[in-house]
């Protein structure tokens, strides 16, 4: 499946902790970048993620920030 | 100011290209990252975005979605 | 590619406004439900849309808002 | 209220999963099509949301990404 | 109708600017508060959105940012 | 930190809620005015939330629906 999504992040994942409804995430992209993702704990157990696991993380253009110190 | 959003991905503006509503911003995070953001065109014109300035893409973790192959 | 969004609705493309930044694209999930979208021009370009094109809407249940009348 | 949200889809809700923060609704819109949708628990209390109750998922379309095979 | 979105500020639109697709749109709540919401064309019209108009900006709590100084 | 955001209300944080992932964050913004958010837990630690703290609830224009009655 190929997405519209703009921001395709190819990482592993760190940790994940369950919640009654949501998990926390976390990818490692590189050494110096992580990238934490909340989605639901049933989604979390159908694509089977555990630490190690090979994932995208996948932002649509319109949800990114710009921020300028 | 420090901000919630969990991922904060430091980089440089590569392209702005300019709608009558909103701009598409480019960022790169690193040789092979490169962020992209819609933001409305009054906010890039408030950040004064520009190519080779210095900002970070900021997203909520509720924002990302995971996908595995 | 599977994704944690939990809502993937499959269907045909009726129709794709393109502006200077952003596409509207329209999808026919059957007779009664039309979903529009709205993604960057670029990603309508690269993932071909066209009128006629068999496409998934996708939609993170985080974004899902529930009324009642 | 009309909304601007272009995307209301009426069904009846099957299922609620209630967490400390966030609650879990099913909504069923056709027997093919079951949408799911993450609200804050509060949320879920004040609109009274109960299996077999009709609703409408809003989603709006800035929110939707579109995937192809 | 009754929204889950946790956060409704009614106020009286003060400007509309209209793109291809999207539109931006304020709304002042208060003489300290105005609210900048992009929506698309297509929704501006079929509310009939113009300068003094009442409506409400709904606003997902998951959707909130928060940032200290 | 200057932000895209183009909504940001400066409050006090009036209670926070205390989930296994996310937390719920209400901001008074006026007496009038309360905003309700959804950050992670983490999140909630890193900014030291607790009543009584003045905060700022960015909300990305995008993210806005607009409602008429």
């Amino acid at each position: 499946m190929k997405v519209s999504a703009r921001n395709a992040l190819k990482g592993i994942v760190k940790s994940v902790v369950t919640g009654a409804v949501n998990d926390e995430v976390t990818v490692e992209i590189s050494p110096e970048l992580v990238i934490t993702a909340v989605i639901t704990k049933t989604s979390a157990e159908n694509l089977g993620l555990a630490v190690g696991k090979e994932v995208y993380a996948l932002i649509k253009s319109s949800d990114v920030i710009i921020a300028v110190d």
